[in-house]
């Protein structure tokens, strides 16, 4: 534990911090100390949503702390451009990041699992995975080796395909597809002749405009909306299928969290907790509002093929039992999710699908 | 606001606490002052799953408030009989209480819809509903008429529809059955012939055993194990369709509330926000091995035949229509929810619905 980093980071006078660790000062006066940090995002902030993850967390731990921690949120590119942000956190030039776990599979595929990989859970067993799984004990294990505490902070629930220019009906339609997308699922498509790209949400549009690249993922309706996305490109697949319930994460230094006090690590936890929720729940109210203007304004829905859905998947196997070949860490990981997500879709096709099949049908119907 | 009762109740000296609301005392002294308070459970303690959501919200309290803030847990009986615990919050008996509001339909049917009406939302679409949506106003408006504040704290996702001593294959096949069953499904059940009865859950089992009823629905596969059902009745049927995603609340006495620190207030807010999600996970992760054991213990799986469910459906309507026509409170929350649910269930038949399905064919030709 550095004591020193925490004295000159949380902002207190080291006289009194010290005493308070040294003597047995009065339990308040270490309860409630004044600490700044600062948050980069990677996300921008047009979208309430995502970086508004960041921002409930800033607001929840304001609120338990009578505004004696706080968190300043910037957005990608305002301090650290947006796909660098928990290298920053992992180097310590800031505290905090809100950012997606698999930017950083260049470093290691591992992080992809953090935020979600090809046909992994939704977003239901996301949560149970990582609350009552091994989820969170197994990821932080992985995440302290680059000097991250990470707690999950926001969820999408299943993602829209994306946008293309043209129609992707076989799987030969990808060969050649130049295609921003995250995570492994890059690897997915590469292994069907696409060309995946990583860029940065706030940098998507552009390049789609320019035709840099072909097609593009974000996130759905909402966001997608947002960001432009529909003026370019007019085919809206679906379902994501590398992203059935992506995360997203704060990150805090790992030293910077064990300098915490214990009070404030809680409260930060349950901050991310009540972000987490409040996200899906966002997006769950929004998008069916930006679906409906995005087909007003033109754009096709297609759901993927079984064909394409089904070539997908057993490369997604093939990627999978390629790393785990190689790499002790995902394989480890990647196998606990595995075991865990055979018993969930087990027992959530029973009660919890029926009952939204028949709501579904109700609604189709025009019953609801 | 009354004040005299918070110092009474709160535990803490009494003229330290008048002083800090008279005078400009130093913020510290305000800010963490001990409070211990009392939550009775609608739950008993052997069901880890739905009673642990109050010792969640006890536990995250006292971690973020370095054990200043004090709740202690009771389950159902201990203090106070498990269906009448909103009551003994309203009359200020206790501080707290964790249960489901549709215990209370005797008092006002409104009181379901905090809870879970037949054919409402699921899990997902509670939290959004709840949380970005009407669902928390309304409610709240509805609840300070009872001198509560309530917040959602659990939710069991799509329960399972209970158990039964006979197979139940027509709409016929409900006449006369007396079942245990909660909330407005009551009314439902009563439609179609059915006897409703509301029994807490300790005392299900007896009055299965008994004879005293046929039937009796409770949560899902891993609350219901531990409570025995499947030793008594050997039909398992599914969904149940009143509960497609039952919250669990936390309601607080209103005076209690307001006179709370405000830190104090959104501590307690995300405590019972990550009670919220942790429930839903521990469910997601009990209930696949419990329905395993279930089934390897005799027990005989059923889905409710489609006649059943749109005889039920139907009958749900009517239901309403007929709260509505008299109660105002009912007729504006209940609408409200109608048009959220609509649009809910529009957008979730895409990317959500279709990666599930994917998924769970998958699970079924054992290649997940």
């Amino acid at each position: 534990m550095d004591r020193r980093s925490f004295i000159k980071n949380a902002g207190v006078a080291s006289a009194g911090a010290a005493a308070s660790t040294v003597l047995a000062a009065p339990a308040i006066a270490q309860t409630n100390p004044k600490i700044t940090w600062r948050l980069t995002s990677s996300f921008p902030k047009s979208l309430d949503t995502i970086f508004g993850g960041a921002e409930d967390v800033a607001a929840r731990v304001a609120a338990a702390t009578d505004g004696n921690f706080t968190i300043q949120t910037f957005a990608a590119g305002e301090i650290v451009p947006g796909l660098q942000a928990a290298d920053a956190v992992s180097a310590g030039t800031v505290e905090m990041c809100h950012t997606c776990s698999y930017y950083y599979v260049g470093k290691d595929p591992t992080f992809a699992i953090g935020t979600a990989i090809p046909f992994g859970l939704n977003a239901r067993l996301t949560n149970s995975w990582f609350y009552n799984g091994n989820g969170n004990t197994l990821l932080n294990e992985f995440y302290a080796k680059h000097n991250l505490y990470g707690m999950i902070s926001g969820n999408t629930g299943a993602q829209m395909g994306g946008w293309f220019r043209k129609e992707i009906n076989t799987v030969d339609d990808i060969k050649g597809v130049k295609m921003r997308i995250a995570g492994l699922a890059g690897k997915v498509i590469e292994k069907l002749g696409g060309v995946p790209q990583q860029i940065a949400g706030g940098d998507i549009y552009p390049a789609l405009e320019k035709g840099t690249i072909d097609a593009a993922e974000w996130v759905g309706p909402y966001d997608d909306h947002k960001l432009g996305f529909y003026k370019v490109a007019k085919y809206y697949y679906y379902p994501a299928f590398w992203e059935g319930g992506p995360v997203i994460h704060s990150f805090v230094n790992l030293d910077k969290w064990n300098d915490l006090p214990k009070g404030y690590q809680a409260i930060l936890q349950d901050a991310c907790s009540f972000a987490n929720t409040n996200m899906m729940a966002k997006y769950d109210s929004k998008n069916p509002t930006a679906i409906k203007q995005l087909v007003g304004e033109g754009t096709i829905l297609r759901p993927f093929s079984q064909e394409i859905l089904e070539a997908c998947y057993n490369a997604a196997l093939e990627v999978y039992a390629e790393i785990s070949a190689t790499n002790a860490d995902f394989k480890k990981i990647y196998e606990d999710q595995v075991a865990f997500k055979r018993e969930g879709y087990l027992w959530m096709q029973l009660s919890e699908y029926t009952f939204d099949t028949f709501m579904m049908i109700q609604q189709r119907n025009g019953k609801l």
